[in-house]
């Protein structure tokens, strides 16, 4: 973490010492304003709006992702890494689609009684994450509630024009990859909540900071454009997104459960391969490209220093299939009760 | 209301039957991807991202607004009606800006136990506004919450390079303008929430309207480009809204009180004129532009219907005093508690 900015830490004072809130337009001036980074186009947050400039010859790519106390993360997690958690999420996304990352704008609801050192801790995860992955604030809002704190963010990017990375082109024939390791999220969550499992200390830390502050692969996503036919970022669970590139691209991803990448430490909570496969959260990019190009992976793979993996074969669409299936190493295919987290 | 589309109608009463939830992307498919009206660069909402295209020499403007259950809107209140409230309180940003409409994006945190028929109606109340402003949805993102409904919408907007109408553009010797009647939002939510007043039934109707449909002065807003010198809507209450002005522009903004117009059935609920004044939730237009051009307004408020009322004038900025000030009738500052609605 950086150590706050001199403005910040004042602001702080002033408002603990008064023993009262601070007005949210106080809040947006202290702790919001220095993450546009002088952009002239983010009005430094004083205007109704921004501008967004994407470069001549590239097409500027939207995405967005809420995420709520209690559901995506827990409250009590460190504010630096939800506020990671948020901006990552959304990065995955744009790397998903090849493109490099730009600008966002934030809409919060906080609790009345979060505290001002929440917030400004909040910041301060902003604004590392942001030097680190090229981004900055333009706009946002902030309201508050009497519920849990809910959180969303629009992640603007760019690709040159034509070349977005879209879900609904994988061809049968392909060969469906992977990045890292699926399963950690899911195991992370376990112990997150302090479920029981037999696991070192530095197999616990590995998980969490996996669960908490997922690695976007931007430079994968960016090294996939001409090559990916379709790729997704997994979120809802591995499975579950295999079938959303199926159903957007009219075919079938067929996965070999037992190609699925699982790491030690996620194996070692005591989740089956089937729940880990479907757990979700994982923010690894799942690719398909032509069989002629699966050649290619292993340089990709080491100039983008990212592990990958072929986990299966698109096939032409069946029927009324869903669009995708898992397979056991005898070829049958595994009935799964949820392919992935279901919000409702 | 629009009536529903065959496939809602179908999915809706399929859910009803199975009496069981349906899932996240079906409730997406049926209600929320028709409102991409085929825009190719949505993807009918089955990608990770979408592409924004701005016309060439347009600037792409960027807003995002935020509202929550219990805090900007009444639970019980229509869902047709919340639907229409944001997204007009963030087309009302656009207007301040004077932009033309071109898309959003939408994060909804549903209640879990939200039926298929609210969000059938939320869905109908975007359909009809989207129509009406020229607007439509792109991506998206909804998820569960164990707290109030709580929304928020990105929204896209252009205006031809460099003309977008600032916040701090106003300049000392301008005139202060404001569209409408000031009050009625202040007014209608006093009746939404049943507090006892004596007003006919027209007028309860027209102020709860004004609460609960605020409307986006979109023409006016583009005809104020290379008028006005500085714009916002009014969201948090006429008096902030104008210190906003003030401070982003290093300016005074000198409103006297018995300028701002006041509808009749607002000032018939009982809230005394300060109260109707720093309400907030109007979405008029509050503009300055220069002496010389004030002559144009009447002709402006012919060509674009709606009515503008010059309320004061922008002084220098005088020392730490807040950025606007609101003047009796003998030329002495009211005290006021609050400028306008607080977050925090």
């Amino acid at each position: 973490m950086m150590p706050p900015h001199e403005k910040a830490k004042s602001a702080l004072k002033a408002g603990q010492i008064a023993g009262r809130r601070r007005s949210e337009f106080a809040i947006i001036e202290d702790y919001f304003a220095p993450l546009t980074q002088g952009d002239p186009l983010a009005y430094a947050l004083k205007d109704d709006a921004a501008i967004i400039h994407p470069m001549p010859g590239m097409d500027l790519v939207v995405t967005v992702d809420g995420m709520v106390a209690g559901v995506h993360f827990l409250p009590d997690d460190p504010p630096e890494e939800i506020a990671q958690k948020l901006l990552r999420v959304n990065l995955s996304d744009l790397a998903a689609k090849g493109a490099e990352p730009l600008s966002y704008v934030l809409t919060c609801a906080w609790p009345r009684d979060l505290s001002l050192e929440w917030i400004e801790r909040f910041a301060q995860g902003l604004s590392a994450d942001q030097k680190r992955f090229g981004i900055h604030l333009i706009g946002g809002d902030t309201v508050a509630t009497d519920g849990p704190l809910t959180l969303s963010l629009t992640a603007f990017g760019q690709t040159p024009e034509g070349s977005m990375i879209r879900r609904g082109g994988a061809r049968p024939g392909d060969v469906v990859c992977v990045s890292g390791a699926i399963g950690d999220g899911a195991a992370g969550l376990r112990i997150a909540r302090g479920e029981a499992c037999e696991i070192d200390a530095a197999g616990r830390d590995y998980l969490l900071q996996r669960y908490r502050r997922p690695e976007p692969h931007l430079g994968l996503g960016q090294a996939l454009r001409g090559i990916a036919h379709a790729c997704a970022d997994v979120s809802d669970g591995l499975l579950a997104d295999a079938a959303h590139i199926g159903q957007a691209s009219g075919v079938r991803l067929v996965l070999q459960a037992a190609k699925v990448p699982l790491s030690a430490s996620a194996q070692s909570t005591g989740l089956d391969r089937v729940a880990l496969i479907t757990g979700g959260d994982d923010y690894e990019l799942l690719f398909t490209l032509d069989v002629k190009a699966a050649g290619a992976l292993s340089a990709l793979s080491i100039e983008t220093g990212v592990a990958l993996n072929v986990i299966g074969r698109v096939d032409p669409r069946q029927g009324t299939k869903s669009g995708a299936c898992l397979l056991n190493e005898q070829g049958r295919e595994i009935e799964v009760a949820e392919m992935g987290y279901q919000h409702f």
